[in-house]
């Protein structure tokens, strides 16, 4: 059986963020035969329909799009901005949507999200869930990671100190795992 | 009494985007002593915290933060995007957002939407309303405006074309000239 | 193989609801295998953490839990009320969720609804996932199913005579059939 | 001038429920020429629209309605259930809601929630804001009152012990003294 190929993104544009030292750690606690690549969407561009009406997708969503078609899975750590999804992870959303082929159909997602306060992200988990419904991806139930006054649990090489986060995340890819082996036999 | 200077911002980077011409009916069906400016934000970059800690505010940013500052309304005009926020339009908030001096903070906005679909927007805009609840904006409760099937609604030069619409729209632009005196009279 | 044993819940107590008739095309459209029993829940007394304290579970609701509990899955078929979860539907729920063996812990559910308008009731099931996930169900994401207009899509005995409407229920129910499987063979 | 007359709802029906404290709190914080009375909304059947159409308003809810027709405002103190609206608060509304002379329309609303957990609500306040404005209620937009760890802030006779709670509730009604000038003015 061949490994599967997981994408990860994360919400944050920011070098030091915390929900990129999630996404790794999300990563490092996969169980075996799974693999996840951090894919960088910084590049794409503001959406606007007269630019794909006049150029097409451009050439970063184009790739964006097919390297999450080719993936069995998708992981997204993402922070909380003003109690919703950061604008420009929607803006991504908003491009990989359009089209034919729209990767997200039947993806199975899993979603993790950071944040400095106790809350963890509440306001963005049940936000970005139903864009993800709107798009036709298979969006992991449970369990739910939030991961509240996170500054606390990463060092200063953004490993994670936290016992219990860490269990808690490799609880979630496991259970992702078993997602992902459930949604293919139902396609 | 001096006019009322209101910013009008489009969800929509697209040039003939049916918000657009929403807009512009919001800005033409105002009481007297009301003026709308619509102000572009197309420029406003990707968000990333890093870039504000390294150079502060880009230069559109802080040009836009302050032009809103300056106003004594905002008229939102937007389209919905996989069921929320057009993911550029929050990207424009999220950076409004940060900072001293936060220009939503007890202003008072209105909100329309238009889709080509028969909803109208419903999404978009109580995800709008919670995200400016968030940056302490002041949004106008009544009359809400969701123009469906909208491109029946304008003709070829973008000028609305139905009678419902006009006097939809003329109501709000009152109850919002009156929201912006009585939350003036409050702060 | 055993028949799949489906409760179904009506969110209005009406008799003649037109999500009652809803509830019985979808029993009437599963495929073979799997069978529905609507369950009456009028009799769940209001909500009250004194009641369950002095008293224990109200024999109503724990009879109700108990039916669930023994169910392979849930359908629920609901109108909209102000824009969210009937608040009766929501008082079900809100027992159901207490004490010991929470009964929707990891059952499969599947959501319709229907509008006398053309929305067809988008608010009130993105609110009812979120209640839902809350409880640990595992809400069937796809085909989503909204029937606008309904009142002109049944004949006066209750039956469904738009074809469409017929077509997209029976395609939910083979959907949820392949839910379940997945979800058993899950846990 | 005439006193404000405020009616003040719990959203739970417990006796000792700390949202009841947080209500009582809000009443003795209020500014001179403001006072609440706290109404009770435990018998109001559930909404059945075979029984509105039998027999009419229900005399508990024709009582409830006609009350809160006469206030200059309402302060609902409320818990979360399943990270949304207490079933039974939903149900009072949903009947309010129904027939000629809506109470709720242009009437002003100041929200408070309470919590034994760190979150204080922010589910049930942002879905609680939907719904009211969907029956035109006129919504205090700032500040928001979310008291978490809410057991640990009131004494056993229910007084609150937390200096800074105190603060928050007494900014808050006084705010709202505000707002229902601003919105008396505005009708």
């Amino acid at each position: 059986m061949s490994t599967l190929d997981i994408v990860g993104l994360c919400g944050s544009l920011r070098a030091a963020s915390l929900n990129r030292m999630v996404l790794k750690l999300a990563a490092s606690s996969m169980p075996q035969g799974m693999a996840m690549e951090v894919v960088e969407w910084r590049d794409v561009p503001p959406f606007d329909a007269d630019l794909l009406a006049a150029q097409g997708m451009p050439p970063q969503v184009a790739a964006l799009r097919e390297r999450i078609r080719r993936a069995d899975g998708v992981v997204i750590a993402t922070p909380e901005y003003n109690f919703s999804i950061p604008g420009m992870l929607k803006n991504a959303i908003d491009w990989i949507s359009r089209g034919e082929d729209q990767p997200f159909s039947q993806m199975p997602v899993a979603l993790l999200s950071a944040t400095p306060g106790p809350r963890g992200g509440a306001g963005v988990q049940y936000d970005l869930r139903k864009v993800l419904l709107y798009v036709n991806a298979m969006t992991l139930v449970k369990p739910e990671v939030f991961v509240g006054d996170a500054a606390a649990k990463f060092d200063a090489a953004g490993l994670c100190t936290d016992e219990s986060t860490r269990r808690v995340v490799t609880g979630q890819m496991e259970a992702f795992a078993k997602w992902i082996a459930a949604v293919q036999r139902m396609n």
